[in-house]
């Protein structure tokens, strides 16, 4: 190598990191507007505006949105429906190097059922204005008995998915 | 009313009360019995053998066992199943006075999806032996901002179900 290399290898390698996060940051944005895509459909369906999709290995293997009131069903959340989905498509359970992408941050029951799934990392845009709720799925995340966590992280895209939420909250009350 | 007839009137009320609670508890260990059957069913199919029992005016509306397994699905506990079911029989996702009985205290995503779907009682054999399990999921049936919460209570048949649990473990060891 000749001298005064060392900089240029150094910048290269910064260079090839931030093109691999802008394309990650840009997959992530992608799978979220997926999500806030299927929120719609739930809007439309005059349900709770929430929707999740699950990726493994960049690709898309499950896409749901809240049926609770369609189908009459308090299980019905968008989050377990994407776990049946995605255990159906792999067919296993166990839902190794899998992430989910939420609009919302999921309820005590979808945060255990993705813990139990073992999803990876959890990907959500909007906190949930209920703070009991919000404090047992962190707890749940925690590392447990069973070694098995989830991460999670907020995405910043909250505008479309707030307004998706109070649109519907408006039009209820 | 006669002098002195207090006492008589007293002693009958309390024998209709020892009666009544008599038919309760026979009609409670009934429907344990069946979960524990349940349980067993499980067993037979290699799974870890949890039963439950939904419960509406007198009336069994649901029976399920645990699937995990055999759906390839980490959400096929038998109390979602149970609730799915129960919902289905009744067309309604609001399980109002609704009981369920279940083999063993429920995990996380077990307990909040009887919350949500307002689930009135909860009657268990076994304890979970996972602490934190246990925690959180008595803070999910503890009243909250929904006001929606759930009563649970433990049966006393605990040497069948223990045994099942027992014979399943030692098996997988």
């Amino acid at each position: 190598m000749e001298p005064g290399q060392d900089w240029k290898i150094a910048a290269l390698t910064f260079l090839a990191y931030v093109h691999f996060f802008n394309g990650v940051d840009r997959m992530n944005s992608k799978y979220m507007e997926l999500a806030i895509k299927e929120a719609q459909l739930a809007l439309e369906e005059n349900e709770v505006p929430i929707g999740a999709v699950i990726v493994k290995d960049n690709k898309i293997i499950a896409k749901a949105h809240n049926m609770k009131e369609k189908k009459q069903d308090a299980t019905k959340h968008a989050e377990i429906i994407a776990i049946q989905k995605a255990s159906k498509k792999i067919k296993n359970w166990r839902l190794i190097d899998c992430d989910i992408y939420v609009t919302l941050f999921p309820c005590p029951m979808c945060a255990s059922a993705l813990q139990q799934a073992r999803i990876r990392n959890l990907y959500y845009t909007l906190e949930n204005t209920d703070s009991k709720c919000m404090k047992i799925s962190k707890q749940i995340f925690e590392k447990n008995n069973t070694n098995q966590t989830v991460n999670y992280e907020q995405l910043i895209c909250e505008d479309k998915s707030l307004a998706l939420l109070q649109k519907f909250f408006q039009k209820k009350r």
